[in-house]
């Protein structure tokens, strides 16, 4: 197995595969040139593994399956795909875009599908959301009506345990510097609305007419200083965000989003947690998480159970749905350790 | 599309095939002479429908997919299961023993599958429970964890729709009765908890040292006469029943069930509702139905809408676990009407 992307979701990804008894990381790459030469192990806090980073896709050895963290944008993720299935080389990446791109990117799904049913090989793309949140867990629970008419999803998700990536959400800002900074591009809220919205359709078998994201929207100004795990939300500031979208039927939004991306605190009208409603014709199915899920290290947890279960899944690009519930059930008894921070 | 057994839950599954456009209800079997003869379609309400019911299995006409809703029972449902696949028909049935009867029936599993495997078709178990709720959606929720230690469901589920059935749960009993009743046999409470617990502890691969199944106890004794869809619990007799299991490994519950079945009522402390909780490494997963799922139309749902997938899955004996997350998700866009009652 090889590692592509040695950030912070992509390091937590390689502390887990290391210690796995089912897989052997034999390979590591990443652009930065500052790690590039340095053991891997040694990245990962856990001594040599005997594997030296590259910065080039071409010099990775020879691996059965890649992972692959590097960003949220499937255009440039795949420059870093293609070389990898031409080589026959199974593909897993938490890249959200990558979920579900035959609607938002019907020329790229194609061409990745190709390239690896050329090569006998699967491209997925996992993680929390997309993934499993918003697309698979609703489609699942849509197996109790016989006639599903409307999916609702409501997550308050803590996004405390992240750093760099608060950016994008705008969480920090003054409230006054918000929209400009949305206007700049550099505030883009939630990537993959548009992937689980497709999904959830085609896994209904609804045409839909039409995916409206909306702007990222500020939704809690912070009245104290907020300290997360590796930034701080100063008071004043924008502590929490909303962020929304719509599958649209005859004008009717029957996939109906919204998450709310936060620096949790007691005195919030808001706490995380999450909830989801399934309208049959029969029967209105409702489930909710009065804590919500981690994100992040459900992102981590995703692609280390499915990693291997891209190896046995047909050739071609696929999504999560599209596994048995099997092959997505963690396995964490193939781990070395069994306690993990 | 042919179905065998025309209960009360048969029926329902008719009612719900005969509307679907994505199949042709061409055959339906009952031992019950009184409907031999019949049309299917005045059976179901629906006036005729040019299917006579026929009295035996061999009279049925070929069929690529036959739905069983005769008995929970696999050794009785085994003798209607494989004249079907020797005549290579894909085979659903919502007997709940046979969702996972790998270890509660090993030898009989091994024929079911062998029998498959040979006429090249697919045989499954499916239902609400055993089926979704207690397997496939607490392995779906483990994705999210890379290592899980734990699995807790507790269910409190309504039962005013049932009638006949309810007599195995012991409701409706006085509590002087039904100690003697169980001792007879007659009081059996859930079946299928070894079913789920060796599905759960297989798809997280799990070696459990031991499935222990409790006696089915009283848990409600009824100050008010209650009415439900066919029967009625009388003041003074049982309204609520508590049914536990555990897959035990190393001597801890590594698996812990609980399920309350209930004429719930607003005086009850308790009320229908579902909670689950996935206990990992990294993270607690939670998630709760304040109302709990209807099991009656969840068990028809799960099984029309798994019947036309089993034609697409590999041959042999499978579980619900297998299939993917796709071909268990409603397809209600398939029906002629899309309301149902």
């Amino acid at each position: 197995m090889a590692l592509v992307g040695l950030g912070a979701t992509g390091l937590a990804i390689g502390g887990s595969l290391a210690n796995r008894v089912d897989c052997e990381l034999i390979g590591a790459v990443d652009k930065n040139p500052d790690v590039g030469g340095k053991d891997l192990g040694d990245l990962l806090g856990l001594g040599p593994l005997g594997v030296e980073v590259v910065t080039e896709i071409e010099l990775l050895p020879d691996v059965d399956v890649a992972v692959v963290a590097t960003t949220s944008d499937l255009v440039q993720v795949a420059d870093t795909l293609m070389p990898l299935l031409e080589r026959s080389i199974n593909v897993v990446s938490i890249c959200e875009q990558l979920a579900f791109p035959w609607q938002s990117h019907p020329e790229l799904a194609s061409k990745l599908d190709a390239a690896a049913r050329a090569h006998g090989v699967t491209v997925l793309g996992t993680g929390a959301n997309p993934g499993v949140l918003m697309d698979t867990l609703p489609l699942l629970l849509s197996v109790l009506t016989q006639s599903a008419k409307r999916v609702v999803v409501r997550r308050r998700t803590n996004m405390s345990r992240y750093g760099t990536i608060l950016s994008k959400f705008g969480l920090g800002l003054a409230p006054g510097d918000f929209a400009a900074e949305r206007e700049a591009g550099t505030v883009i809220g939630h990537v993959g609305f548009e992937q689980v919205i497709a999904a959830v359709g085609a896994g209904l078998d609804w045409q839909l007419d039409e995916i409206v994201v909306d702007d990222v929207e500020p939704a809690i100004v912070s009245r104290s200083r907020r300290q997360g795990a590796h930034a701080v939300i100063e008071a004043g500031t924008i502590s929490a965000v909303t962020h929304r979208a719509r599958g649209l039927c005859g004008g009717d939004a029957v996939i109906d989003l919204e998450i709310m991306f936060g620096f949790f605190d007691d005195s919030d009208d808001v706490q995380p947690g999450d909830e989801y409603r399934i309208e049959g014709g029969d029967q209105v199915i409702t489930l909710a998480s009065a804590t919500g899920f981690e994100s992040f290290l459900s992102t981590i947890a995703a692609a280390v159970n499915v990693a291997a279960a891209a190896v046995d899944a047909p050739a071609g690009l696929r999504s999560m749905g599209e596994l048995p519930v099997l092959a997505l059930a963690s396995k964490g008894t193939r781990m070395r350790v069994e306690a993990i921070s």
